[in-house]
């Protein structure tokens, strides 16, 4: 997906934000957004909101002088997700089609962030987000898709939600696919990496690798050969949240994305509206 | 008012705004926010955000070649609104409080934008508006004052709105009060200028000077020394919306600021919620 116009006021958002979350000091927060202003004119149009987002995060990073300001807020988001986690396990294995049940409650946790602090709240969030209108049209292609692989490369996104997506790839074991669940290289804001993977015991089930990309989503020009080997040969792959469809939505490989909606542009371009719950196979 | 870390995604976004009404061309629509960006760091610490609303709207009218993009819908503007005018007036004259009634619609009416097309619109935005918390404490602050001066410098703000001034300028009229009437000095937005006010009548009723401003509001470093000079001899002043309370919120001078609060930090910055309707007293 290419930039839009409407990221670009979006982008100097994300740098406050990131700013504010990496110091309290306001003149360093000011650095921050004057030197991804400056950044702006140089962004190639056909760069990819990641692009840039990866951009803001390495100003964010040299400007504070710190390395990865959301490493606590990710365990926490861990924590809560996993309090939570078997209350929302039985209600799966308990459902009709427990694929299908997982991969909507790891969507509707894609709305973990850093404000999340009480498991009430967080639980919440889920329910709500479950009960929007959900837009799995493409559920009937995944499922069939599903009987002609062994493997499947899960693309993960988030710290927290992580705990979600390790039910859906019990799911796809419980069906007989080998999993390889990918992480990001370097920490980024609160996605996920190694560290994320193995305190969630997702390495218990699936194979852990790295794409190698320091972007907050996949691109494959952030991402090492082996990584882009492994995609190159995937049958079938499952690319969860945002930054993932951003970075990927043009590439011509077998994808699925999986997502909750949070931007009007990401909306726009899958044709959906604000909000829902997206499965998607690429085109 | 200065310049707050949260402006500066703002004025992207206002940049992209002001582009996409000036033109359809999405690379001059690229040019304009480039250029904008780039203008972030030599913002200084201690502007306001009027200063920078007038380099945005520079670089738009550069780009673009275009003068006075808002001229017709500004038209429209004021045509509906004075096409509402005479029922909003008979409620005013028949309130307990004419001038209360009239100032609290003339803050209403500051929800009308580009966006209104319709008269049932219109009608509905402001009768919204109106039954909103109201934040009128200095009312009484504001009788008295008016009780010790003859002349009242009254500093308006877009078109459309500058109709239910009017009613505001005839109730003070009413009280024996002799208005000089303020618009900017060349288009800018949907800010009133000379045309409107002589389109709406406001010359009939009261003298119409300009303060010789291209912002987005009034600030004194963008005005004619001839307007200073009436600025600081005057002994009421009321200011009409966010732009010119951005602008004029530091100047020791008997102000009154009356605005419909429509940004987040406008609402820090008064000690208020975003979307009431705020009568304040310099201080």
């Amino acid at each position: 997906m290419k930039v839009y116009l409407d990221c670009i006021p979006c982008f100097m958002r994300q740098a406050l934000e990131a700013a504010r979350w990496a110091t309290e000091d306001t003149r360093k927060q000011r650095t921050v957004l004057d030197e991804v202003a400056v950044l702006i004119p140089s962004l190639p149009i056909d760069a990819t909101p990641i692009d840039m987002g990866r951009k803001i995060h390495r100003v964010v990073k040299e400007v504070t002088r710190t390395l990865d300001p959301y490493r606590e807020v990710k365990r926490q988001c861990n924590d809560h997700a996993l309090k939570l986690s078997s209350q929302f396990r039985k209600r799966v294995e308990g459902s009709g089609d427990p694929l299908l049940a997982a991969l909507k409650l790891a969507a509707a946790s894609n709305v973990i962030d850093f404000a999340v602090t009480l498991d009430f709240d967080l639980n919440r969030s889920i329910e709500e987000s479950l009960t929007n209108d959900l837009d799995l049209v493409d559920y009937p292609v995944l499922k069939e898709r599903l009987e002609s692989v062994e493997e499947v490369l899960y693309i993960g996104d988030n710290a927290g939600e992580i705990v979600f997506d390790r039910i859906v790839v019990e799911q796809l074991n419980r069906l007989g696919k080998k999993i390889t669940f990918v992480v990001r290289g370097e920490p980024i804001i609160n996605d996920v990496t190694i560290e994320d993977a193995s305190y969630v015991g997702m390495d218990k089930i699936a194979k852990v690798i790295t794409s190698g990309s320091d972007a907050p989503g996949t691109s494959l020009r952030y991402c090492t050969e082996e990584f882009i080997d492994t995609f190159n040969h995937s049958k079938l792959i499952l690319a969860k949240g945002q930054g993932n469809f951003e970075g990927l939505s043009d590439e011509d490989a077998p994808l699925f994305f999986l997502l909750k909606v949070k931007c009007p542009v990401v909306a726009r371009e899958l044709n959906t509206t604000l909000g829902k719950i997206v499965l998607r196979a690429g085109e």
